[in-house]
């Protein structure tokens, strides 16, 4: 019943895009696709992403103080995946998997010298990658970013370069540009402790672009979150007669964590608890005002997060819920988040536990605009169609856990192999390699406690056979975020 | 206007209460309440008890491979309250405490010899304490029981003599009565890690009763969810008439671990997954039933557990989701339990993070089904009505955390001090007394990772104060549970 209401969705998008095609070679004859049924529309997506929020971190993920009834409707009207994953444990590998539907490691956007880029980087995201952005122009659609970019700020690396048609929001991390002068790899962290209340927008000297041009210097960061709604809320209405792809990526909460005034003290988590609410509050205007335009219906909405939680910034960091570790890990607590899918009358309402990336949002949505995916390349997403419109299986079986350009650990169905375990933003902490890999049963197990190696040898051989062929058909980018000017004290 | 609404609930329950006693006394002529609106109607209670289920274990509460639709569901129609607390984080004092809406330690039902009633103990609950069904019976209502007692199994302590019109279930846990010799306290850990598989309902010789007569021993464990589940939707039909209380108390997840044919290999998350997910069929049932039969609408259904995961039985116990620790322990996975609060149409649907604890269900029955509270005794429940029905706060500001007739911890508002600590199921383990106590935010930070004593000293020094008013009003009564024959190797 629902495959078959997919295919007729397919189809009705193949002819929306003719009708689109038609329309935009004559655009003031008027859009004909505003006359047609909410099935005979092409499906619009947006991605809201947030960043180093954790998979615990939502109500609805079991966060005991953090209210998000919003985020909590979205969950319970669509999709909760609990099962969803990111590309990469950090910000920049993350957001060019997500983008690209590829592994970093292909793009370049993986490094072992430095995780993620900086303010004296040399490079970005290349201009040979395809991002979502681009391969949905090839169905007529308008695109628009906003947000935490963090794949190069240099104007040839920033979102309009990239297949978008629009770009309002940050460069890189908004800690970065700190204007503190550090004098040990400590002191960044006890930033976030105790001295955290202290600090201003104005010891940021964060830039914010609209499109390539610098707008605001530093930025005032206690009001990003509400000014990124307003530019959504906008952005859509003006391009509502296009079909459309909006990629909101807030920058909070990571550290660090301001707040409008109007949501400063609102949560008993306390400032975090605020900054996440006050996302919550944004996903709630955007929800609604997609349901008062009457674009609900042919809208997908997904939201997750480009990593787990930042654990040493201590209290200004999120939780991982029962998942072991947080961000720049590959456990679990690493590189698996929310991930909501909200499209009414077109998603299947559900939990879904099987496996879904950030990816594979590439993949699916390319099956659903109709664009074939690129065949001059690897691409790592699947389609995950057959789960978000029916009852389908999710093809989606393996899962590569990398930290920089090494692969450390693996899953394939419900078992995961660690061959390397590294701490995280731990100085000079060495990688540690496991001959036999640490297993877990992450279904079973999902807080990885039990090594089970020894009793399912016959799982740890099956994974490395996966292993083996992916590293044989692993073709590696160069490392481009290694290339940068003087050093930073904190990665 | 909520408030309005539950004043006029007050109101037409007493004048219900007065249709009824006239009924009562002239039964024969039928039952008036039948005739009225679903407003004029008492209201029923239904008591959902799960066993040594943690507070990551529901879907709704962050568990990514259980699967709980119907429990979801409750959450999201109901109330989902996220600090919602037990009076002790074992068995036999937690029920205690559910049932007489006093602190264990007042009733007796608390030690530090044996942490719960054996098969072996002397004493049970004391005829002296009043239960919820005996205070419930006071307005008339029929009382049933089904599931797991631990207040006594001689005759005269079973729940036949606490109040309850019927009775159907277990009088203690279902590992109790193990018929495998064990030779060491690390043997019993055991059973439920790599042995557990080979056992059976056979090694335990565990009785069912009806009323005070055993009916099976030993019981055929993997069908009793699927026989509570049948037992309580007859009760409930066959006393629909009257205003009713049903208390269901699952004997399950606690270890032995044994589902229905029809459950078995159903969860991902393994045998504890296909249990939990049976309770969760169950509660559906019951839920459906209440619908079907037009009960819904005056039933009050609360869904919670008796404490925290069991976690040295590894694989084979939960998981308390983001918070520390779980049974037997004073950390917040000890005493922290998923509480659901479900009535379609006068239970304001939302999430609650104000402090609840089931001791408060006593007076807030007893006020709904407008019984006064005993005023010979300190009764430690607050009514949460205000809340339930309405807008207003929690009059629960303190909880008190004790381990065996020792009090541990203590939480006033936000703030929680730890005044003694104690490492459980660790043979030999002593006390650790804090001075200063051991203090953290469990709003801000839930998992209690950051010690803040230093911070706050006034916070300490505000609670020390509570706590000397509680020790100094405290009327211990004697250790009721101590008193047994030879010792079963563990307790």
């Amino acid at each position: 019943m629902k495959n078959k209401k997919l295919s007729f969705i397919k189809q009705a998008l193949f002819v929306g895009m003719v009708i689109l095609t038609f329309s935009c070679n004559d655009q003031d004859k008027g859009i004909a696709v505003n006359e047609t049924s909410a099935e005979d529309k092409p499906m619009n997506f947006v991605i809201i992403f947030a960043d180093d929020m954790g998979y615990g971190d939502l109500g609805v993920y079991g966060h005991p103080t953090i209210n998000t009834p919003n985020l909590d409707r979205m969950a319970f009207e669509g999709q909760k995946w609990t099962n969803f994953y990111v590309g990469a444990s950090v910000c920049t590998p993350s957001r060019a998997a997500l983008l690209t539907g590829r592994l970093p490691l292909r793009s370049g956007m993986a490094s072992n010298v430095v995780r993620v880029l900086h303010p004296n980087s040399k490079n970005g995201l290349p201009k040979s990658e395809i991002t979502i952005a681009e391969q949905l122009k090839k169905a007529g659609y308008s695109t628009g970013m906003v947000g935490k970019w963090h794949l190069g700020h240099k104007p040839e690396s920033l979102p309009v370069n990239h297949g978008f048609d629009y770009y309002y929001g940050i460069p890189y991390s908004n800690d970065m540009d700190l204007t503190r002068k550090l004098t040990s790899y400590g002191d960044y962290w006890k930033l976030w402790t105790e001295e955290y209340k202290d600090l201003t927008p104005a010891d940021f000297n964060v830039p914010m672009y609209r499109g390539t041009e610098i707008i605001e210097r530093p930025v005032d960061q206690s009001t990003m979150t509400k000014r990124y709604t307003e530019e959504t809320t906008k952005w859509i209405r003006d391009n509502r007669e296009k079909p459309f792809f909006m990629y909101l990526a807030y920058n909070l909460p990571h550290v660090p964590l301001f707040a409008s005034d109007e949501s400063m003290g609102r949560s008993v988590r306390g400032l975090y608890g605020d900054v996440v609410e006050e996302i919550d509050d944004s996903v709630g205007q955007i929800m609604a005002m997609l349901e008062e335009e009457g674009l609900a219906e042919n809208t997908m909405v997904i939201f997750t997060s480009d990593n787990g939680p930042w654990l040493p910034t201590e209290i200004s960091g999120g939780s991982a819920g029962l998942l072991r570790n947080g961000k720049g890990s590959t456990w679990e607590g690493g590189f698996r988040e929310p991930g909501i899918f909200w499209s009414p009358g077109n998603i299947n309402p559900k939990v879904v536990m099987e496996m879904g990336t950030t990816m594979d949002l590439f993949t699916t949505f390319s099956s659903i605009a109709g664009v074939p995916v690129p065949d001059d390349r690897i691409i790592d997403g699947v389609d995950l169609s057959p789960v978000l419109f029916g009852e389908g299986k999710s093809p989606r079986k393996e899962l590569f856990y990398y930290l920089g350009r090494d692969l450390f650990a693996a899953r394939v169905g419900a078992y995961k192999a660690h061959m390397i375990t590294q701490e995280v933003y731990v100085q000079g902490a060495k990688q540690v390699s496991h001959n036999p890999p640490l297993l877990f049963n992450v279904e079973e197990d999902p807080s990885e406690r039990f090594n089970i190696a020894n009793q399912y040898p016959e799982q740890i051989q099956k994974i490395m056979r996966v292993v083996e062929l992916h590293k044989a058909n692993m073709k590696a980018g160069p490392d481009l975020l290694g290339e940068r000017g003087p050093e930073n004290l904190v990665e």
